[in-house]
């Protein structure tokens, strides 16, 4: 339901919006992600169409956030790779039916709907502000002060 | 989100539910469904080997529904075809981690967790039960005397 793509390209905008310092090249948000660096690059090319990173080439070139992880939902990303497409008319698109909906589509369209809605309502930074004892992306390790509050979590 | 394979079985298992008085051979239910043959013939034998329809050979063989379809959900289908996979440990499978997830792969889960639900809560038959002016597979035309209750539906 969600692909292996879509989840990759979510990995790498947090990597970039964990570490805004500088520009990465696709070897180190490979790296940094877990992701094959062939098919990473790929995804990367995909973003950047789309307009979610900056390439920047040169010694100290690699790619940059473009968009701020603050306004960058989840559903942004999802919908550069692997868009939710919500049913609007019938499939077999029969005249009669007009844009009405048989009771399966609408089934299948609400289902979208709320994955859509979950989607929206997340921003890249909230994932990464969210406390917990992980931190998104699983290789970056949550700084020791962040863990300090003492509320037992999980 | 939904492959269109899984919307395509989804048709079949409504055709057959709908027109459960013989068998349907995969041209029946390909014309009844509006799917490629080629292609409905292979989502015939994918839903034949999980169990969920029977094939018989000869000269009024074809498909049946093995379940009833007041007993077999949305979700028993798609799982067929495109199942569902909920994200139970993080994807990178780091130890430290354990079963944790961080924030990104929860809010992941929690959509797919959605969407299973609500595809666990519709049978076939609610879906030929459901009153409205359309009938799923939208070439299945409501009879005159189910149309009648005069309250406006869309």
């Amino acid at each position: 339901m969600i692909s292996q793509t879509a989840e990759y390209a979510l990995r790498a905008i947090v990597f970039l919006a964990d570490h805004p310092d500088q520009a990465h090249t696709a070897e180190a948000i490979a790296n940094g992600t877990r992701v094959p660096v062939g098919y990473l690059a790929k995804i990367m090319q995909i973003l950047a169409k789309a307009g979610l990173v900056s390439s920047q080439r040169g010694l100290y070139g690699g790619f940059t956030l473009r968009r701020s992880p603050r306004e960058l939902t989840i559903y942004d990303v999802v919908q550069c790779i692997d868009p939710i497409n919500r049913i609007s008319r019938c499939p077999v698109d029969l005249e009669s039916h007009g844009d009405g909906l048989c009771h399966l589509h609408k089934v299948l369209d609400d289902a979208l709907g709320l994955v859509e809605r979950s989607f929206r309502q997340f921003t890249i930074h909230d994932l990464l502000l969210h406390e917990g004892d992980t931190r998104p992306l699983c290789d970056f390790k949550r700084k020791a002060k962040e863990l300090e509050p003492a509320t037992p979590k999980r």
